[in-house]
């Protein structure tokens, strides 16, 4: 590269790219967000990033101290800066899009406070609780946060140890940290910013333990930020990621909080200690399956980022020579790199359909338990589990991949790697660890086989259980058009329903042999896990094969999207040939043929890659990826960025006079 | 847990554990490290751990610069300490042990000047040149690096652009980065440490160009550090890791170096200018295959640190409730957990037996090499690739997933989890990306089977691939103890002979269709790729296998070893297994049956799971990881390690008065 070529507008070789496409950027754009969002969301970035207030030092170069300083700089801001945004805020949506917006900088100071406090607030106070808290949250004149984890205690709700006795003669709980292992630990926000937490803790009255409940705790003085007393508070420490959020921990030594300031909406502690029960004990877990869609939809748009940096990069990229003369070729012509990449661009694009397919369920099954009708409370809990899990575990080896593929630059900060998968990998863990949700899915389907055995109707996602799947396969396989994607998704069913059937023997033969369920689930979890599993990977196929054929598209664009639909679907064959092969769903050669085509694929696909990821329409303030920049400098600007570096302050470091100067010196008199 | 039971001296939880085992941990440490190693081991670690010099904070709370500072300091004490443990460290191999304790802080910020700078110049230096820099390094009068990778060159090392043009008037080399992707950029204590650097150039003499060529090149004066005319040095900037290390850039600008500053002891330029080429290209790239065999080893020591923390930690967590009013289980004895930490903890040592035969075949093809037998040098090469990206690729998922089977505290520096990965997953890309690795291992293994077909005999490590195994499973399934290893491995070897063969033919059948062979090596790199990984499997499972077979072990060591062995085996099946069926290689139902064969050996393993880790003889202070303490005491610990988070040393952060406390007081008149 010349030193005229490196100032130039855009990089040749990304131009190419962009120039041969077949498809139309700005149609898929459309597509993917609804014209009307597409032109909101442009608008809502302009808003942040075309002002200067906002503007600060990549975060890398920050301290840990700083960067929380920065993220409630920034956050502080953005609530002035909303209520002057009227033209362009109008809704609850609305802020909630600008605040994603903003989150591109770092998770954001007041996060938990939008996303947990407030809504836990509006779903379990009473009317009375309503008008005392709900005003000042929303002026932000309090900011509270939501303090379940413990130290000790994670995913098992009933095993929390904080308790909260009723003291009837003062009418107040009497809230205690029992021991080291019940301190509250991991609250986003807990350490040094909020004033006010919903604790979840057993409450006792009269003697008696009820179980978890949800109390509003005040931490700090609203005069000057400090401590209450009996409340020990302070920052967790560093993490992987998720620098600027002090995430906390919460000690309660004999913390007496009103009797008002339990939630009770569901449940009521009366003046003198009387307990009231709530009447449907899953109303209160609500929050949780929402928070597990977003996390469907949060691992599509991490992917979606991954495989845009890792698709530009390898478009400017040159790299090794295939025959001496001629040039280095771009890395996204190796069919290595396509393999590698391009069934992760694929993936981006099922998830990004199955997040708006999980929503619809999310809300007509909403709608129904509002209308009283709980029928699919179950299924919504086991697809939202299963899909969470699913989803992350995969995005989260994905973004890996995409950052190795881009080679030893995908491993600087200058990247934008590293921190999306500090950032992002936690979805693995929180709101439920993956092996714990696939498990609770799988319950539920082994049991959706029982119900089938007796005469019952499955709903809508797990109704293929009661089905008799083995004609699939039935009859030879002559005939059979392997690239044909319905006839493929139809094995996708059949290894599913295998599955969660040999997971169902397994925990029947427990209990034969005689086991209790519990032992004989636990007995088979490593099956169960399996099944659910492949549950998921059956709806995801499925959702993007379906959803293609309901889009309106432009004949090509339809052809570019069944490209990677059938990536998808053939990749997800090969690569777990054994399950189809084991069962004799398909034979090996067929899972050959299978593995083949989606290599023969890949350079169809190439043509469109650089477009395909335009499409997502990531503004490189978003990716905050030299690598993944769209004009494609990546040199000149990695150049530019290492200048910023702390260590490049001075160009002697002041510790060579501490340390080096005198080693080297040392000796000197040999010289 | 009480309050009491929190000071106790070791958690009973993992004390139970120990007591229960039937394996004694000391014989099987002895048999990983060597009596006297061992021995020697924990005296070096003595002397750097109880040496209060060496005492600082974590790593996690210092920010970059400080961890620069930090490293610097300890480097530079360690030189000076070294001298003074005349008793300990009386040769080589010592010193590398002794360093390699000090890199529990942090990689050394001398490390390439021991690792690469002076190995370089130790091969590559003519007698005077020898005489005239050797002492200078020995003493550390002089600190250097290795200046190879560009901004935009890794791996192509022909594709490199920096230059060196020869001047016989002044007799100098005049270096020069013509572009910006010529930078150099990457090497470790380039930025602000290294006074001098051996860089690789492209050697113009004459009018012509002869290639890549070292030279040592002076960066910063020596009186004060100061970069010298024509050089522009500097950090690169943080990356997701190596936190200490100055990885930097080094721009050249027609900086001048006298001409006998070119490692001469291959090729020459002599004062005219006239060119000598090295009599054997090979010859000066063995520095690569030492460093890749030492990855291997650095796979193996990673996974078994993971497993140490992970198990350890899973034997004191206790989560969730089989049965209400049983206590929670400790989280070890879920079969998912077993399922995803004990085939880690298998292949942890699967990898420390491939890693000592590595290290054992290196030595010999090169003692055949200093005896000029040059024959083994391609099967080191292809092997020693093969095996730094296989055992990589499989450690760097493994950490991850030991990270996450630690819940949420997995994702806290104080884990150790994230510097052990952010530290341990450039070993994918550096010293050769592993896909362009396992190409190059499997461009060899096509040729082998050339050569077989040609009637020649293939060397040690490959001769399979001239036998016949399709014997191994004609006859049906009757009769096959699928639990016997010996006759898995022969599977294992049938599936890399399959493999290799199908790639192969894929070459053969491009090259009838009238590509190139380069094209035809292109166009099936795919399935390159997978050749290569049954390859390297295959090596490793069988040497696993044939390894313990050597052992002298007492009974009950050798029957766990066996399950160890038997679980790496079983497993490696079960997760590949379409490999296995599409080829008939093994029938559905053996994989099945395999499966479930490695799901039984779970809870054997798990007698002595905490035993199999104790063995690896990690100090807490080599683990810095509160989940992975010797003694179990976790929460207290946890709780301990966060007082000391910067964030915690005022109550109220300073930034309050400038952010927070404006926010929340600005609607105050409203109260």
């Amino acid at each position: 590269m010349t030193e005229t070529a490196e100032i130039m507008k855009v990089n040749p070789d990304i131009q190419k790219e962009r120039d041969a496409a077949t498809i139309d950027m700005e149609e898929l754009a459309v597509i993917i967000y609804g014209k009307e969002q597409l032109s909101k969301k442009r608008k809502l970035e302009d808003a942040v990033f075309n002002d200067p207030d906002y503007k600060c030092v990549p975060s890398a170069f920050l301290s840990r101290e700083e960067e929380y300083e920065e993220g409630l700089r920034k956050s502080s801001l953005a609530v002035l800066k909303q209520s002057k945004l009227s033209d362009l805020i109008e809704d609850h949506k609305d802020i909630m899009a600008y605040n994603s917006v903003l989150a591109s900088f770092g998770y954001p100071s007041f996060g938990l406070h939008q996303t947990m406090f407030i809504p836990t607030l509006e779903r379990q106070c009473t009317s009375e609780q309503r008008e005392k808290f709900l005003p000042l949250c929303y002026d932000y004149r309090i900011i509270g946060t939501y303090a379940q984890t413990e130290l000790g205690h994670g995913t098992f709700l009933r095993g929390l140890e904080t308790t909260a006795h009723y003291d009837p003669n003062t009418q107040e709980f009497i809230l205690n940290s029992p021991t080291i292992s019940s301190i509250k630990w991991w609250p986003g926000a807990l350490g040094k910013t909020s004033t006010h937490a919903v604790v979840l803790a057993q409450l006792y009255t009269l003697g008696k333990c009820h179980g978890i409940h949800p109390f509003v705790v005040q931490l700090r003085s609203l005069d000057d930020h400090k401590p209450l007393r009996g409340i020990t508070v302070g920052d967790i420490g560093p993490k992987m990621g998720f620098g600027p959020n002090d995430n906390g921990y919460l000690k309660l030594h004999k913390h007496r909080i009103p009797r008002t300031n339990m939630l009770m909406k569901y449940s009521q502690v009366s003046p003198d200690g009387t307990y009231t029960k709530p009447p449907r004990s899953t109303l209160t877990y609500g929050t949780m399956t929402f928070v597990r869609v977003l996390i469907v939809h949060g691992s599509a748009i991490a992917l979606a980022k991954a495989s845009t940096i890792a698709i530009r990069y390898s478009a400017v990229r040159r790299q090794s020579e295939l025959r001496p003369g001629e040039p280095e070729p771009q890395i996204l012509s190796y069919p290595t790199q396509q393999h590698k990449l391009f069934p992760l661009l694929a993936t981006a694009y099922a998830f990004h359909f199955v997040q708006l397919a999980m929503m619809k369920i999310y809300t007509d099954v909403n709608d129904q338990i509002n209308n009283s009708n709980f029928s699919r409370i179950q299924e919504l809990h086991a697809l939202s589990s299963g899909l969470k899990a699913f989803t992350s575990w995969v995005t989260n080896a994905g973004l890996e991949v995409c950052r190795m593929s881009c080679g030893g630059h995908g491993y600087s900060q200058a990247s934008g790697f590293p921190r999306l998968y500090a950032d992002f990998t936690p979805s693995c863990t929180y709101e439920g660890e993956n092996t714990v949700l696939m498990l609770q899915s799988a319950r539920y389907l082994v049991k959706c086989v029982r119900d089938a055995r007796s005469g019952k109707t499955l709903p809508g996602t797990v109704s293929y259980l009661s089905e008799d799947v083995s004609a699939v396969h039935s009859g030879g396989s002559s005939g059979r058009d392997l690239s044909n994607l319905d006839f493929l998704i139809s094995l996708y069913k059949q290894r599913a329903s295998n599955q969660v059937h040999f997971a169902s023997d397994k925990v029947d033969r427990g209990i034969s042999a005689g086991m209790d369920l519990v032992g004989a689930l636990n007995s088979a979890s490593v099956h169960l896990v399996s099944a659910a599993k492949a549950h998921s990977h059956y709806f995801i196929a499925k959702t993007f094969v379906e959803s293609l054929k309901l889009l309106k598209a432009s004949s090509e664009l339809q052809n570019v999207l069944h490209q990677l639909a059938s990536v998808y679907v053939f990749e997800g064959i090969a690569q777990s040939s054994g399950d189809f092969i084991e069962d004799y769903i398909l034979s090996g050669s067929e899972a050959k043929t299978i593995r083949q085509l989606a290599v023969d694929l890949l350079p169809l696909i190439r043509v469109n890659a650089v477009s395909l990821v335009d499409a997502f329409s990531f503004r490189d303030e978003v990716l905050q990826s030299v690598l993944g920049r769209y004009d494609g400098n990546v040199y000149e600007n990695l150049f530019k960025w290492a200048q910023n570096s702390p260590l490049n302050k001075t160009d002697v470091h002041p510790s060579y006079h501490k340390y080096l100067g005198p080693l080297l010196k040392r000796n000197q008199s040999k010289l």
